[in-house]
């Protein structure tokens, strides 16, 4: 696999050793209610309880570390993000002693910009298009000689990402399956490596909220979405963007499964709410898009044979002041 | 200290090889923002993850092992609480295949009952007032011949509650204090005689709402509240109790400090966030008491041989449609 990909096992493991001293191995929650109503066994891997609060943070440091290792001068590391990736990069970049700039729309949240600040990345405000961004981060690239560090993109972010499935399947070797809520695909391009290496008959199943449309272009074999590329209407605010990456989509149509998990909204809210009343965890709305699959009809439709099924609970920095079931 | 207060370590071990197999030895969690803002480390002891969504288990399990250990024929066990204790008590007597039967006034949110239903224990309406509960708790004790579990004043149930002691001062063992939410008194007192006995230098404080009171009478050495007892007016329902219990008293007057902690609502409110939005843990006011009591003045103003400080997030039961900070 690692030779036709450019990405296998090995890069996983060496990820898994740059980042271990500094990634929480996330704990394992089970529900017998939920195991119960929904008729298999889940687990929940707690990447919410992650540093930074979500999956991020092992790709952001693993790639922040790769870079240093290949050149020991590097002076920072830019990104594009207001998001998870962003926090992570900061962080990742503060462990390692780098400079980092996180560039972000005028339209973000102060609580967001002021999370990457706290880890002290600087923030450069954009204009809220993908031109203004692109160029923004291309500009603090060539005047700081920073390195841009994609959010999925970029095979050393793949790998750990891949982390979460070595580690999952030492706490939970018997997993048939693994639920990924996906965006890009950067978490589950690496979890699908790494798993399917381990466990050569694990399936690994992209969850996306509707309109992403996966599944279509996973069975045909080719990139139908429209271009320019577009972000989904969704709550769920972390998976927004409809395309696979570049890199991540042949990772994605070698070693993902077919079939997709298609949620909604108010999917999304019932897998949230289980997550927030019976497992006492705060989870964003990605993370609820999991849980969600987990109690679909398509899951209850499943071969018996799969009777382990795990679900990434991807990150938990959601907005309490605004919980979706407020408003 | 066993002969003088009918209860001591050996009762906590005893407990725990009783409880052990089927409670969490819940995960403890820090926050270096935490520490840097409050100026000590803090240790979060999450009793939210706990079996019933509260650290009640452990002390019901106790009791219900120890009641069937003393008398085999034992048909069921009834106790009065529409909270975690009625929870809990439905869980370990499903446990230990006994029959439940749980006093819950006619005000009761239907969640709750439905929670305690979900254990296979019965729900018995009354009344919302002390004499309707306690008389209806008797019927059904002398009807069906049920033991009474009392939810705190039990020197079972206290030994179980101290369960927390132990098992956090092996995950900890360099703590100095310990913060215990508090409301009859069960869990305080039981953490306080294994702590201490433990760790004879380890300090265990009262954290309570506005209104108790209770550093008043522990420095008097009697009951100074007044009777009959009341309720506070908190939005801490797990310790609305002004009193703590008869059995709890002098165990608590022996090994517990003399100061006590108190926090108003908002204090409250600010601990549940910091829960929330930092740790991603659900938690109870009762559980936000207790962070903001490391956040308070009076922990600021602790001397500074208290460097490691636990604090118990007790459990994990809010009703999350009407969290605090939207009302």
């Amino acid at each position: 696999m690692s030779g036709k990909l450019h990405i296998g096992i090995n890069d996983v493991l060496k990820a898994k050793s740059r980042i271990r001293q500094f990634v929480h191995a996330t704990p394992v929650f089970t529900s017998s209610t939920f195991d119960q109503r929904y008729g298999r066994r889940f687990y929940f891997k707690a990447e919410n309880l992650q540093k930074t609060g979500s999956f991020k943070a092992r790709g952001a440091l693993n790639a922040v570390t790769a870079l240093l290792e290949s050149n020991r001068s590097i002076p920072g590391v830019v990104t594009h993000s207001s998001g998870n990736h962003g926090q992570a990069l900061a962080w990742a970049a503060q462990i390692r002693g780098l400079k980092c700039a996180v560039v972000a729309p005028n339209t973000s949240p102060t609580v967001k910009l002021d999370a990457i600040r706290g880890y002290g990345a600087d923030v450069v405000i954009c204009e809220p298009t993908p031109i203004s961004r692109q160029e923004t981060c291309d500009r603090v690239a060539n005047d700081k000689g920073y390195h841009f560090v994609p959010p999925y993109d970029d095979l050393d972010v793949i790998a750990g990402q891949g982390t979460i499935a070595v580690e999952f399947l030492e706490q939970i070797p018997q997993l048939d399956a693994i639920l990924v809520p996906t965006s890009g695909g950067g978490m589950v391009a690496g979890i699908a490596v790494a798993a399917k290496s381990i466990k050569p008959d694990i399936r690994v199943f992209i969850v996306e909220p509707n309109g992403k449309d996966v599944e279509r272009s996973l069975v045909a074999g080719e990139r139908l979405w429209p271009n320019p590329p577009r972000v989904l209407d969704t709550i769920a605010d972390g998976i927004r963007l409809q395309q696979l990456g570049h890199v991540t989509w042949p990772i994605i149509q070698e070693v993902v499964d077919k079939q997709v998990f298609t949620v909604n909204n108010e999917q999304i809210i019932d897998g949230m709410k289980f997550a927030f009343e019976r497992m006492k965890l705060v989870v964003e709305a990605a993370s609820g898009a999991g849980v969600a699959a987990a109690m679909s009809e398509r899951m209850h439709n499943m071969d018996a044979s799969i009777c382990h099924v795990g679900v990434i609970l991807c990150g938990g920095n959601t907005d309490i002041e605004h919980l979706p079931w407020y408003t």
